[in-house]
């Protein structure tokens, strides 16, 4: 590992926007630079530990913690959202645990760009730990979004940077923001630069030589990164099963543009992901051609459309944007709803219009409306009933398939592989994956000529030990999910789960008996109430006989005092169990209740 | 309507093989035969009714029910899969309240195939209703499996019927069996004959020229009945979004045998749909060519396995198979296991063997895992999970998108259209579909030249009048769905349903006070239980909380006899559940139990 100070010689301009943090402004880090960034070794044989705490093996939760001697930068602290047996649960986000314990050395996190996946547990990491933040505009936005529903925009440290800056976190690490394409503006990979070497993490991305906002991905920029030498590339994995080239966003807007031609006289209405703002500008762009007014629907199709337009990511001509108010103004062609509920969630706009409980919109038969986005894995039946209800209705519905109103914001084989061929990294670790993404990453890498040693198909949690000589995986640091529902942060796990499912599953049978403290004696009961279980009014001899099957079993086993009221309770439950399962062949969940009376 | 009696001079051999119905031998309808199938009109102005009872607005439950004057008879008599939102129910049977009520006019029930969802609900059916059935060998060996099962095998009327087979129910109906091709061996469509006219019915069918076992779709014979005129036509809509052809089952062997030969040293292992002979049959195949053994895993696949053998639809020879307690005598290389699971099945074996539970058979780093399926839309998550964990073993697993190892058994576009053109319907209805189906097939329907006046977008109930003349839909029976949870039929409905989903998203909160009946006065508790809402360890302050909350409110409203015990269970009800909310945002399920002590 060979020190190079070149950089030292550049004329460096140190951007003091922001803080107390320095920003390189774009172009200002050589080519010629040294391999590791020009930062000062800390520890000539240093190793960088690489850890990642959410995103493998898994699509959602992104976040990974580097570590150097005494300093950790995070990037990424996203959200997942909860798998089908997680009942009742809102979110998903990482156990931050490791990071607690360590939160002195952490000098700020940074952003690779502003999906929930990426940004949204981040209130819930501030309230542990205050840490700075590192990202581009639209991203810090979005985050600002966030920190004011939590209440802590003000005691937090916020940073906007441009795709090209280098920010420097404490004295071991440097991050470049290099420009790429996704399906929300202002996405960058990043380039860490550390003592033990150069790390590039590829973010979201996808190749879109003609994107919409802003330019397409630097690939230059990636080759030059690529040529002074990458120790360690961490690329993301979504779409690493798919042949070919994701289609450009630039696609879309001319098949929306057919279809304004096609529904001259029709209202259109279209759902879409709400971060698309790509995808936003190019309904507008095709409402302001046909002189429609555009309203935007559901709440967070809203925020992002503000926050877009005061950021300017979204340009709307003056007049163009009406409140949905203001829609019985206008007649049918003059209109363009924009909406939220492309995936079928239950309450966004697009949902309520399909099963006619929104407050304003009413479908009509002559309604054009278009799904503008493919069902997440997952969400299949919830999109193929709202665009059932909808039909039902009378409207002409555009859905995916149909035609092509949707690409990916995820990179393809051909463009995977691409940067791993401008980059040629030593090491290699697939990322933003479940676990099948990440071997046919590594099979990719394979076929790409890279020593299947050098490849890292690592957990969260794993500690992976790395600089330009070596890499190994060295140890486990504490990792997982915690389960936020309601206000509550984890408080609900897997006991409570498995209750739920339980209940879910047979639905529960209560038996109360009130029995005398000394004696024993029933003084009340047994009481027999079901929820989830059976309708009552048609089981009625069910209930009866499961009454006098507890009473019998009481009956026999005599008077017990206080003392041994756990048997009676085990009692009750296994007779009942028995009994229902003999005549029902369920399982409902059995609660036995001792009230004491003195 | 015209009169023709030809078929009344045609040498009509009357096979009595099957109990007291005729059955015509294949090829014994003559071409000439009149429009109406020769069958005596019973009115020569009647109308048909086609009354679909399940199939639509759906994928599951088909049953048509086809009336003539005072005879029914039924197509099909299948079960559908709970929804997401039906927790804890194990299968979706149709409401048989229209059939029940007519019974004595039902003439039998005909088969297209024997999948579950034109087969399953045949025994609950009969349970009610005892019937004739009608269907190919296979179809009817399958439904046998049911009765068996049901015990009802002996009270049960089954006749067996070849492809080519016409049989004769009631006076007023023809049944023709037409020989299709599908994912399941024995498929037919029916040219049902009426005096009112033709209705062709196409069953799940595909075109396959080069299918394995049996012959390619009798489209000759689709021409000549469509040449003799159809009144009406129902086809399935399954794949009517698709573009293009499917792909032949040929397909599969191909690749299976390209696997096989690059999988020399390896245990193979593959999971498909139990019903899929064909794709069974060709990995015998491969097996055999191969020399590998063959074990068959998986309670269904075992049972469809036997029933294929006996029945001669599956062709293995001496020896091949063998008992999974006979694996151990064979290395790696001379094995092949078959099984289920290609759904992500939580029982299945692929899931059991995935996730380390499978009492036989362990995964290697050296095995080769075929999942030859693709996701039924739902089951998605759950088959990522098993080939996450399988990939996890170190196995090999090939799935739907890495190689081509399944193709649909239904038609896509270009093989509707086929039939479309060959029967040249008057009358149109899409059938085996969501709402989304049947109207894109609606719309292809009317692309191929059809009015769309003669196309029925029609509901389950909705009763279709119709003869050559005329077709309106005249009417609504009592239609829906019954639920079906362990030994329960029918116990399970929206209130259960609802009880549990309240349960499932946040849980339960109990509250027992015991109360002197006379005084009201408090004798014990309150006393609360909570499952399923939080870590009740984790939250002792919580829960002691809520229940000073509840003891204030009881103190407050001062004693209350019995006669107001409604009002005390209000009024903790609203208590808890304000307080609740306030501190979590939760609304769990609040139960109030007074125990009445005297």
């Amino acid at each position: 590992m060979k020190k190079n100070n070149k950089i030292k010689n550049n004329k460096k301009i140190t951007a003091e926007l922001h803080g107390n943090i320095s920003i390189e402004p774009k172009k200002k880090i050589s080519v010629s630079q040294p391999k590791d960034g020009g930062v000062r070794l800390a520890a000539k044989q240093g190793k960088l530990k690489v850890i990642p705490l959410g995103g493998l093996h898994e699509i959602g939760k992104n976040i990974t913690a580097f570590e150097y001697g005494n300093e950790i930068i995070i990037v990424d602290c996203g959200v997942a959202f909860p798998e089908d047996d997680m009942l009742g649960v809102d979110l998903v986000i990482p156990d931050f645990t490791y990071l607690v314990k360590n939160k002195d050395k952490i000098k700020g996190i940074v952003f690779t760009h502003g999906h929930e996946d990426h940004i949204g547990s981040v209130p819930y990491f501030l309230k542990q730990v205050n840490v700075p933040l590192y990202g581009t505009k639209l991203t810090i936005g979005l985050i600002e979004n966030k920190l004011k529903e939590h209440n802590i925009l003000t005691t937090t440290d916020r940073h906007c940077v441009d795709a090209g800056d280098t920010v420097k976190l404490g004295s071991n690490f440097k991050v470049e923001f290099i420009r790429t394409n996704h399906s929300i503006a202002d996405s960058c990979a990043l380039a860490i630069y550390t003592p033990a070497g150069t790390v590039v993490h590829s973010g979201d991305f996808k190749v879109d030589y003609t994107p919409i906002h802003g330019e397409m991905i630097d690939l230059q920029r990636f080759a030059e990164i690529g040529r002074s030498g990458v120790m360690l590339f961490m690329c993301e994995s979504t779409n690493v099963e798919l042949k070919g080239y994701t289609m450009s966003e630039k696609t879309i807007g001319i098949v929306f543009e057919e279809i304004f031609e096609e529904s001259e006289d029709q209202r259109i209405m279209i759902a879409t992901f709400s971060s698309n703002i790509d995808r936003i500008q190019q309904i507008i762009n095709s409402a302001v051609k046909h002189k429609r007014k555009v309203a935007v629907m559901g709440r967070s199709m809203t925020n992002v459309v503000n926050t877009a337009c005061e950021l300017g990511y979204l340009k709307v001509p003056e007049g163009v944007m009406i409140d949905i108010n203001e829609m019985r103004s206008y007649i049918d062609k003059e209109l363009v709803l924009i909406m939220t509920g492309s995936q079928g969630e239950t309450m966004s706009a697009l949902s309520r219009i399909a099963n006619g409980e929104h407050k304003t919109v009413e479908v009509k038969p002559t309604d054009k409306i278009i799904i503008s986005a493919s069902p997440i894995p997952g969400n299949e039946k919830s999109v193929y009933r709202v665009i059932n209800d909808l039909l039902k209705r009378g409207a002409d519905v555009i859905y995916d398939g149909l035609r092509d109103i949707h690409v990916s914001g995820h990179a393809r084989q051909e463009e995977i592989k691409l940067l791993h061929a401008l980059l040629k990294p030593k090491y290699f670790v697939p990322v933003h994956g479940e676990y099948k993404h990440l071997i046919t990453h590594k099979n990719l890498a394979v076929e790409l000529g890279m020593n299947k040693k050098n490849i890292f198909v690592m957990g969260i949690g794993d500690v992976l030990e790395i600089n330009k000589d070596s890499a190994r995986i060295n140890g486990y640091v504490h990792a997982g999910q915690v389960l936020v529902d309601g206000l509550g942060v984890g408080d609900v796990g897997n006991i409570v789960l498995r209750d739920r499912r339980h209940l879910a599953q047979d639905g529960l049978m209560i038996v109360v008996v009130s029995m005398e403290k000394e004696s024993g004696a029933v003084l009340s009961g047994p009481d027999i109430i079901s929820r989830g279980f059976v309708y009552v009014r048609e089981s009625e001899e069910l209930i009866k006989e499961a009454r006098d099957v507890v009473k019998d079993a009481l009956e026999q086993c005599g008077e017990r005092d206080a003392s041994e009221w756990s048997y009676v309770k085990t009692l009750i439950k296994d007779t009942l169990k028995d009994y229902l399962w003999r005549k029902t062949k369920r399982s409902p969940m059995i609660l036995p209740i001792i009230m004491e009376i003195n």
